[in-house]
């Protein structure tokens, strides 16, 4: 057998789309030893953990908890919980993550009907009225951030509309959560799913989510209803949850007072999902998105403070991404490279129709931060002059600093 | 909105049937800052830990990675990209985790089989042949070591008979893993899934994984043919798998040379997952389970001279837990919540036919240690004599003493 050593990873100021670096409180709070999965102290961080996330999504909703699984894990227990085979499903595409949700909704076998904008821009809320009235869905599924073109699809409006024709709203949170307004209970959004890896600074691999009265309703109405079971005359529509993982009902039953055992909770991921909304708690969620909105547009002043063009529509881009478009001559993932290996920094690539065209550059989470903002300004300016791209000496740093000084930062 | 304190777990000593205490290495493991998902130093972190448990799973399997989550998303994973609606699936049921693979493959539209035994009992051979040729299954699955009832069943004569008769073999080994005998390759298991939280010595929320070239071919053959892009006259057998999350197709592009972006690995649990596969292989993979026998066999001695009566086949019991009956007059869950409370140590209680009737005592993973043992018994025998069950004065700690004395411990 090949033998190894301890996993010691280089030192990485993670700036890209996300995942970023963990705050060193969520490390810490992972750091902590086991306790049985049915220990008081266990079930009282995990109803802890039910109200803390309560204030970060802006909801009195009962059902609100986690799933042990990335933030993709999240999107699919909503998902499939929710659709049935042969619901109508409308998916607003802006961006890569909406044909995720088109992917995810496919493999549940709805009918799915989309209505897509070029990337860059979000979705005209009439645009979206008109697809309702047209498809007639059960479900409107949704991000509110999409990292694969910065935007932030505005909800409210959305929420409205689809209350108003009685469509159930879900939205995936995971980009844009504690780093842009985002209010479950006031825009009528019935299911939500997020991750922490991105504004609230913990490593992927635990998916809060919260579900509506309404939303919870639809979901616990396939629980019992098994294949001969079924009374004569009552409707075959409620089928069952095709996933046990990720049965929603299931797991609510686990949460919930009964605590019927379903799997073995993720102990130090629960614990890091726990203190990534405490510390957002302790700080205020107004204040946390705040920060974001101070250092996004540090960094968006920055970048084109050193001469570069910002993509997409500005008016509605996330607080905590900026896309930059990578200037002519310069070889993106040559100087990315350079930035990782020099530097120690790292910004991301893009997807799809952006490849090679677009550098994504986040201030989100612990990152969110001054130092991290200018350290990444001035790593940047030195690799595109030596790649041959003369930008204004100190451009970037100037614009950011403007913005720092007049505002407390 | 209400604040919370930073979470303090009490101290446990959980010698329960799982999770249990993680190995502090891996605790530290945790600890260390992220880096991006597709830093050279984060795919070389994917490749070791491949590598490594291989080593574990005593395979040569190219398809060896983790699923993010818990051990039920490693089974459901395995299930929902292997089975496809229609396909008969067998399923030997010895315990609760028999009924929950019938469960899974219940939703995955599988036409389920089951030969089933009591409770304490093992399936022998000739009655799976039976099943096999009664049935004529795609796929045989079952569990290795159900903790439910403390048996170990073994699968070197089923591997056999499943190649003999072309059946696929799956088996789960999240309770048995390490501290049993598990031969991936040399028994014919094509697909195998586990848990870091009980033999491996880590937290619940990473499941490693195996699949043999037969599995894959049969779960690659899913992958690319969609609705409308089947050919005239090509079976419509191969059907797409119903999950994205758990599409073990696309997880072999992102874990292999293509690295196709799927989810945002969960970095944590990945250096987590590393870790306690690396101290296995330092150890040695024969050492480590020798330790659990050691410690296994040195716990049942304990009980039997605590005078306690041992559940179930004790020749086919799993080295690293135990089924106890509780004493007459001796109230389980308040025994169990008095060494909880008085001397911090948990230890299980029973699903289904055998609770209340049945205390599960584990010795696993960091717990299988000769102080973990010892301290275990003398609290069980305080706790007995106050429920008024007396026991030869020190009984255990000399029967598990003279265990150790007779080896090097």
């Amino acid at each position: 057998m090949t033998t190894f050593a301890t996993f010691n990873p280089p030192q990485r100021l993670l700036m890209g789309p996300g995942p970023i670096n963990a705050d060193p409180r969520v490390l810490r709070a992972m750091s902590a030893q086991l306790i049985g999965q049915f220990d008081p102290a266990m079930t009282q961080a995990m109803n802890d953990t039910m109200a803390l996330y309560r204030s970060v999504f802006a909801t009195e909703n009962e059902a609100t908890f986690l799933i042990d699984g990335t933030a993709r894990a999240g999107i699919e227990a909503a998902l499939v919980s929710l659709i049935e085979p042969g619901d109508t499903v409308l998916i607003p595409v802006f961006g890569r993550f909406g044909h995720l949700l088109r992917e995810i909704a496919e493999r549940c076998d709805a009918n799915v009907e989309t209505c897509e904008v070029p990337w860059g821009r979000v979705v005209d809320p009439a645009m979206i009225e008109e697809a309702i009235l047209r498809t007639r869905p059960k479900l409107l599924a949704t991000v509110q951030g999409d990292t694969s073109t910065t935007m932030c699809q505005p909800l409210a409006e959305v929420g409205r509309l689809c209350r108003e024709h009685d469509v159930l709203l879900y939205a995936d949170v995971t980009a844009s959560l504690g780093g842009n307004t985002f209010q479950a209970d006031a825009w009528h959004i019935d299911a939500v799913t997020a991750g922490l890896q991105k504004c609230l600074a913990g490593p992927s691999g635990s998916s809060p989510v919260t579900f509506s009265p309404r939303a919870v309703e639809v979901i616990t109405r396939r629980k019992s209803i098994e294949a001969g079971l079924r009374a004569d005359g009552e409707t075959a529509a409620a089928t069952r949850i095709r996933s046990n993982y990720f049965d929603v009902a299931m797991l609510l039953d686990y949460w919930g007072e009964r605590r019927l055992n379903h799997h073995t909770e993720a102990t130090s991921m629960l614990y890091a999902a726990r203190e990534c909304a405490r510390i957002i708690v302790e700080d205020g969620l107004a204040e946390t998105v705040e920060r974001h909105r101070l250092h996004g547009e540090a960094m968006l002043a920055g970048v084109r403070g050193l001469g570069l063009v910002v993509f997409g529509d500005v008016t509605h881009k996330m607080n905590n991404v900026v896309g930059v478009e990578i200037p002519t001559g310069v070889d993106g993932d040559r100087a990315r490279g350079q930035l990782l290996d020099q530097f120690g920094i790292e910004i991301g690539t893009s997807f799809g129709p952006l490849h090679g065209k677009i550098w994504r550059i986040g201030t989100m989470g612990y990152n969110a931060r001054t130092d991290a903002v200018l350290t990444t300004l001035a790593a940047l300016e030195q690799v595109l002059r030596r790649n041959g791209h003369l930008t204004p000496h100190g451009g970037g740093i100037d614009a950011a600093l403007e913005v720092y000084g007049s505002t407390a930062s």
